[in-house]
């Protein structure tokens, strides 16, 4: 049972996606700015037996790093996480690649402690179709079986990277709500990775969540997004699909050389560069915002949601509270 | 805090080595003959990618056969067991083949839940000597460094198939409490795998455990070994090292082909035939004791050390209790 000791305790402040350099320096940072729990990336196109190199990594970091991060599993971890003024680390994969043809392998990751997973990761997957393929077929065969195990199993379906057509069919498909970690509304931006009103409107009323992006390829205007624009887009988002489903998932990739968004891109997917949302002008990763530059800023996020007129107990929720929430609904088994 | 519920439950009974052709068949035996917990192997010489593919059959009985049997992990899990009328399945290794050459490994097997490990499987290994080697040169480089990440982690250091140095270097070296799964002491049976009284009293000394073996190559007598002769035996061992170190560890291979103790034996480390124990007239797996067919027959081994005059406490502790206090201790962090 899950207890929220809202009169003793700060309602939780939780980014649902980030893929950061990750060091001492930004688990201080995470601190800093009162973050109690982070969804990280571990697995763009890694093989599973790649991603646990990079689980090995975490288990460095929480062994090296105690008094800052711990591996969070469980809703309750967040608030152990506040308890002991610390970050809890949840894990997902950005690709289903580490399942690779093996639909066994989703309750390994899970007990590895894995709580989302995308189905694509913008091309075609074994699973469904990413929101750079020109085609949209849809859940695959295997598709609808993995999605049935993470149903079972409680790791979350993420659609970030599909496309309109598969992420409908994710959304009617599964049993348990889903997620889009981090997108911003295409009807604010219009982008490649931004989401419909079909699709936000289908998500939030299966109960399913989305966390807003930072990154600037998702904002209207890109790196000249204003905070108050960003919050603005917010305050529409919550009087359509109510705020209680919604949240943050930043996309925050802090302190990653420009390498790193080659790798996210192209993958071993193709000998030749792709330049994603980005271009042979501006290839590397854009500068974020002034207002978000990282882990520190979630109070000026905080303050321009309560200049839209939103409430203390909507902005709460926006800031985590809706995240932990469904992180309580989503990761035990069904 | 772990509650021994004495006045309301039975003492648990725990087989602690199994390699049986597990089927729900066993599983109902296992019922059957009211035991409460087993370790199980996971790996002989599989690599970790090919020992992940064994997990998952486990996983896929534990979703199939929840009314039987569970994934253990603490010694909680054992009371669970016995609370529900089921059996608990703890997982371990023969042979330290699935973290390859990467410490990293033992602390993402012990997140699979993998509670015992043991260095060797009868040739050199990465970290030490096993016990058909000609030379022992006891803990390697990495013996020391994997030793002190599994006290770290909570993984159990098994020296079953390991050399006398090794075996003796590995209980020095430890700072906790190691574990010979399944043996006997050579100054009963002497073979190659059964240990000698100087390891056997600087186990128990240090706290660790002996579960006695009914493999036949491990008997007096062999296949034709008595009840009697087999009890007697421990009675000895108990004046010997004190009865709270001691447990069964039957290496029960019930139901398996001649196909896998060849397996065993010879994994992919040559090309030629090795018989290990057995030998080219009885390279197959001996008949069992007429007393201990498989897992219906613990309640006989009980009725065997009553005979002997050993106290019901102490017959209580033999068939689980000292396993339970050993789980209890030792599948934590240090």
């Amino acid at each position: 049972m899950l207890v929220f000791h809202t009169a003793l305790m700060r309602p939780p402040v939780i980014d649902n996606l980030q893929y950061a350099k990750f060091s001492p320096r930004i688990f201080e940072e995470m601190r800093a700015g009162g973050v109690d729990a982070v969804h990280v990336t571990v697995a763009y196109h890694e093989s599973f037996r790649e991603m646990v190199l990079n689980l090995e990594q975490w288990n460095r970091w929480f062994e090296d790093h105690p008094d800052l991060i711990f591996r969070g599993t469980c809703a309750e971890d967040v608030l152990r996480a506040q308890q002991s003024g610390r970050t809890a680390i949840f894990f997902g994969f950005q690709n289903p690649s580490p399942i690779e043809d093996d639909i066994g392998l989703v309750e390994i990751c899970h007990q590895l402690g894995v709580r989302f997973m995308q189905l694509t990761y913008n091309n075609q997957s074994l699973l469904a179709t990413g929101c750079y393929e020109a085609e949209d077929t849809g859940l695959t065969r295997m598709g609808r079986e993995v999605v049935a195990e993470m149903n079972r199993v409680g790791m979350v379906v993420d659609m970030s990277h599909s496309a309109e057509r598969s992420t409908l069919e994710a959304i009617e498909h599964s049993t348990r709500p889903i997620a889009i970690t981090h997108a911003n509304p295409a009807w604010w931006h219009e982008a490649l990775r931004n989401k419909s009103d079909t699709v936000l409107r289908a998500l939030t009323e299966a109960g399913g969540m989305l966390g807003f992006s930072i990154y600037p390829h998702h904002l209207r205007g890109g790196s000249a997004c204003t905070l108050d624009a960003f919050c603005a887009m917010i305050g529409e988002a919550a009087q359509r699909y109510g705020a209680r489903h919604l949240g943050l998932g930043s996309d925050l990739c802090q302190d990653q050389p420009d390498s790193v968004v080659e790798w996210m891109r192209v993958g071993r997917w193709t000998k030749r560069i792709d330049y994603g949302e980005g271009s042979a002008a501006a290839p590397g990763f854009p500068p974020m915002p002034t207002w978000f530059a990282g882990n520190r800023d979630f109070g000026v996020i905080r303050q321009g949601l309560l200049a839209q007129g939103l409430s203390e107990a909507e902005v709460d929720g926006l800031m985590g509270g809706n995240w932990h929430r469904f992180y309580a609904e989503s990761f035990g088994p069904a």
